[in-house]
């Protein structure tokens, strides 16, 4: 169900068909170099989220730059990613079910796999399918620190939890993941220090119940685009999960710097190459990126490098373009979106086409595209 | 980037991976035959839309049935229709583009293929692609009726379209694409009428001035599945474009019969199968639908057979269930879920596992999954 790639490298942009999904690879890879410092700069690691981009190349340039490894949701996209050469994947998220638990733990046998818990017996669960296949994993107990999703409370519930891992056969007690989703897009920099504040109150509760109890935390793993930069400098948090920041959207283009001014510390490198298809009305054209190819749950595209128009709406295959008054958009012309949230977008597309200059260098493929069990 | 199936021929429901989009073969075989008793019963052909549905199994059964072919939106998925065995494919859309139109020049040698236009240019640039590879397009004009988005007003410059195409070389003037989109999710069965006899007057204007002409119009296509029967009744449509009657989604489900309930012509056939992953927090469960299995855009999906449990909000790869008091659900539970959305949720997904009674019967491809160029 894999489509053909929509250009070839050495193409000239305006040859790439479309819809497509351009990466300007200066601003890429100077985007992979600022959060590889702000981590070396702080001390911590850096294991960037392949949620986002759900590719092989970008975790291997990740890797390349001093990232000790990879995050990601699924065992799937583990796969890819351990298939691919990543010797060092943590599955950020709870693994539920037989068939699942083995998949994970036959990785083990190739690849360091860490994965998330917050209940007793996933944990017992996660034991039995590594001693049957004969691995170790490490095991992360997940605390809420705000997001409200998974994760249990920094209590000596969450302790018991910690010690269970611990004597639990096959599996190593790893470290907390503490992730606030939430905080991520909280447009105020003041604000979203703040709720990193409150993130670290939790997490120095889980630290000192532990330590009171005599359990060694080797990590706290965490972290996103939006806060990476609080988390860094808490003293508290050792791993950064930041996925966002390699490619960014409209969406965290919304975000403010402590200045109050737009956050520009990593550059839009993403963008949705589309057609005109149509330009029958007045005042609109109309696009080939919609719903199949773009995602809308955190806003609309941002028209890139083209003042005077605007993206008003999608439908299944089609975008309306709103045109102000004057502004031409020809039948075939090709124009760049901002996608307004990366990660669902990029997982529509089977193929990144890396540009530079205005010349294709690079087509990778969505390695994990549908990668979701 | 295809990932392996979820399940396989002769499993359980409960043995089937999640997320996994499931289809109710019962549930969908009455839909296919009640669509095409509608249109048998008003004398209309059936062309049905494989925007919705993406695959080839599902067309052939729905051409099995009586139905002429298939229309589709997209270059790419005709190739994947023709390549499956579909003689007859009218891509309902404008194809922009010297590389697409030479690939839908292409399919003609093997297929019956028409194609939408709006604009003088796009009939020479069809034209040439035509003659170059030596075959017949049939060539639609498209008229808006009430959608805003593609196709020209039914006036003398519609006209004088219809002319060029019919004197291009390697085009045929096959009629006029009439379809209401907006129409489809009027709640109201009164106004959904409405809106379809004010696109017949815009038929009715568009048939008149071809008769004036003398230009005959073999064909008017259009309709969805909000709006068929109006088509299908009107005496102007002679051939109906209906998709997602095979499968429904809770946004349909919205609308409303002309007594006033719920419209229930049609039923639900396709659900989520989901897992419950996280049961940390009193008062929720988290299960495994989010952004990146299902669509959220005409609304969040529905909670099929669990009273007191209802989806709440999603994140890329988690979905919050709110349980009502008492209610519980543990964890590695499956449960069904309704769409919000069938094509863009089955655009997210390589397989649709279908089962009869609790056990899996059949493992389709979701042939066109991504075929957006």
């Amino acid at each position: 169900m894999t489509q053909p790639p929509p250009a070839r490298i050495g193409n000239a942009i305006t040859d790439v068909d479309t819809p497509a999904l351009l990466v300007d690879l200066d601003a890429f890879e100077r985007n992979l170099q600022r959060m590889q410092q702000l981590a070396d700069t702080a001390g911590v690691r850096l294991r960037p989220h392949a949620k986002t981009h759900k590719s092989v190349d970008v975790a291997l340039a990740q890797i390349s730059l001093g990232a000790v490894g990879q995050c990601c949701q699924k065992v799937s996209e583990a796969e890819v990613l351990v298939h691919g050469g990543v010797g060092d994947v943590l599955v950020s998220n709870q693994i539920v079910g037989p068939r699942k638990l083995e998949r994970l733990a036959r990785l083990a046998r190739t690849a360091t796999i860490g994965v998330c818990v917050d209940d007793a017996a996933n944990i017992a669960d996660l034991s039995a399918a590594a001693t049957r296949i004969g691995v170790g994993l490490d095991v992360y107990l997940e605390i809420d620190v705000g997001m409200g999703r998974c994760g249990v409370a920094p209590d000596s519930g969450a302790v018991t939890l910690c010690r269970l891992i611990g004597d639990a056969p096959g599996l190593r007690f790893a470290g907390i993941q503490a992730y606030h989703g939430k905080a991520q897009h909280i447009r105020g920099a003041g604000e979203r220090a703040g709720a990193i504040r409150h993130a670290a109150g939790a997490v120095q509760r889980m630290l000192d119940l532990l330590a009171a109890a005599d359990i060694a935390c080797p990590t706290v793993t965490g972290a996103g685009t939006g806060t990476a930069p609080f988390e860094a400098e808490s003293g508290l948090w050792t791993e950064l999960q930041a996925g966002s920041y390699a490619f960014m959207d409209a969406d965290y283009a919304r975000n403010l710097g402590a200045d109050g001014a737009p956050d520009d510390r990593f550059e839009h490198s993403l963008f949705l190459l589309t057609t005109i298809m149509s330009t029958a009305r007045a005042g609109t054209a109309i696009c080939d990126v919609g719903l199949k190819s773009t995602s809308f749950e955190s806003g609309l595209p941002l028209v890139a490098d083209q003042p005077g128009v605007t993206y008003a709406g999608p439908s299944d295959e089609h975008g309306t373009l709103r045109l102000d008054g004057g502004t031409r958009l020809g039948l075939g012309r090709k124009i760049r979106l901002i996608p307004g949230h990366c990660d669902p977008t990029i997982n529509l597309h089977d193929w990144y086409v890396g540009y530079r200059g205005e010349v294709v260098e690079r087509i990778w493929p969505v390695s994990a595209r549908g990668a979701f069990f």
